[in-house]
């Protein structure tokens, strides 16, 4: 049997556990110039609390009574597709659920061999690429200048950090409780870090960015985003990521310092990654080796069975996790 | 004797004939290298109540007692420096006065004979350049595209949307009452107007613009920026060049839609005109050319009378005017 998470209803506020229906179907056939996937891993995003929302964005809403979209990674298990061969696995935007069948369009193979599948769900995949893409495209970082960036020991913000570091940049990260604080400091090597939860932000934003903030890589929105732009400097870039902090809300606060845009002469910009498909490649490469060198480290949280899927899916809003989330579906 | 305006207190909320002190102090004396300027006009720009303000901006506050600054032109009317004539007019940022003396630095010469004195406060001078460098640098459009922009019968305004329509864009502006919307679309040649006074935003940006905005150029922040927000295009620009909506307000609304930068791959951007001064001469030269050519019109609103300065100033504030407005000080 196929085990599947449907989106039940469209939920207001933050996701119940009535949001979801786990439903089980026969496992799909395969025609001819198709594959049958066993997904083993399943990425849990913050963007996917967007994707259930009935709003007009960059991906169309998951339709009420659909598979939850999601990015996953996953071995072919039967082909009838002389270019995906059983046994070899493949990462796609496809869904909770521990079987599909796909003509291979959008699936890109992954090797097991060369990084643990779970890899391919945050730096060797989109989430490495958001924070890639992001940081070096928007972001346009250049050394010696200082890069703030929040939810710093998620999933994109702490490649984030890495990322400004391997470009020289002074970086600094916002992340709540002391275990993230020490983390992206001690493991990933970070400049310095704020505590949300138990510091004040503007006072040690003042301390650790003495010369202003370049940078603003953000992916909480709210509060910390309004303090951030207080700090500024002339020409800064704020790069716009997520707003984890308002997506439960009906509608989302607005930064009342935005002018400070004009007073610095400073750019706030939004980015999707999927708009950089035709340079996938360069950031996998980038990634990857910097990977290979030590000089990027990824930490994954892993959450196991599809049926914990809502559970785990709360731990995005919670923050009880460190690095990126995922769930092992089978 | 020189009448001056001095600021008298930083006002909260909306400034107050107590935030002025009208004053008189004996002509000024001029040393070798120096000229003595009779103020013809002073420019009274939303701007200025930023500058009373006690806060960190692109120019320091003016100080308590001090002349009220301002963009002037004036005659020289006694002149120790051989690069001044009297009886040459000047324009600069000076102050609400009718005497200054200055030994001529960062003051430029004007020309009664080729456009009336008050034209070189609103087209000819900061304002038009504002215009031209907000649209055209930060907002760069490209023909076909559609402007959306706000306080569209002011001074930037009016000039933003006739730039729009010389680089062969569809123009649409918001201005308060019918009288400022049919100017903008009878004389000034704007697509469309939207009357904010009496006419539901949202609903006439859709019918006025069928394909989304490509560019918003804002000039009063709160609620139709937020709402503009709403209908921006892929790859949109938003120009952030004034908030006259919010000046007077202790904290600035924050636009809750900023989020659509995201889902929209959009950019919000601030701008100050002075950081453009080594290409004031093109600017120049183009407005001038489109002025000659009748592709721009601009109407100045002349208050006569220094004693009359606040209730001049307010006017800023509640749509009194039309065009630039401007104070005749001698």
């Amino acid at each position: 049997m196929n085990k599947r998470i449907l989106l039940a209803k469209r939920p207001e506020g933050l996701p119940e556990e009535s949001t979801w229906q786990l439903d089980e179907r026969p496992v799909p056939t395969i025609k001819k110039g198709e594959v049958l996937i066993k997904t083993e891993y399943v990425s849990i995003d913050p963007a996917m609390r967007g994707w259930i929302t009935d709003k007009e964005s960059y991906l169309p809403p998951v339709p009420i009574g659909a598979v939850m979209r999601a990015a996953c990674v996953g071995k072919v298990i039967e082909s009838k597709n002389p270019n995906m061969k059983v046994g070899d696995h493949f990462a796609g935007l496809s869904g909770v659920h521990q079987y599909v069948v796909t003509n291979g369009q959008n699936w890109v193979q992954v090797h097991p061999d060369r990084a643990p599948l779970p890899k391919y769900l945050s730096v060797l995949g989109l989430t490495g690429r958001t924070a890639y893409f992001g940081l070096l495209d928007i972001g346009q970082p250049k050394e010696g200048e200082t890069v703030l960036v929040s939810g710093a020991a998620g999933a994109v913000g702490s490649l984030v950090g890495q990322i400004g570091k391997i470009k020289g940049c002074r970086v600094v990260g916002i992340a709540g409780g002391k275990e993230k604080c020490s983390y992206i400091v001690n493991e990933l090597g970070f400049d310095g870090a704020i505590d949300y939860k138990n510091e004040d932000i503007r006072t040690r934003i003042n301390e650790l960015c003495p010369d202003g903030i370049d940078i603003y890589f953000d992916n909480v929105g709210g509060d910390i985003l309004d303090t951030a732009l207080t700090h500024i400097n002339r020409n800064a870039r704020i790069v716009i990521c997520g707003a984890i902090s308002q997506y439960n809300s009906k509608k989302f606060k607005g930064p009342s310092n935005y002018y400070r845009l004009l007073t610095e002469r400073a750019r706030m910009e939004g980015f999707v990654v999927i708009d950089y498909a035709k340079d996938y490649g360069t950031a996998y490469q980038h990634l990857g080796k910097w990977l290979m060198e030590e000089k990027l480290k990824s930490k994954e949280f892993i959450v196991e069975g599809i049926e914990n899927f809502h559970s785990a899916f709360l731990r995005l809003f919670s923050g009880k996790k460190l690095g990126k989330l995922v769930l092992k579906v089978s």
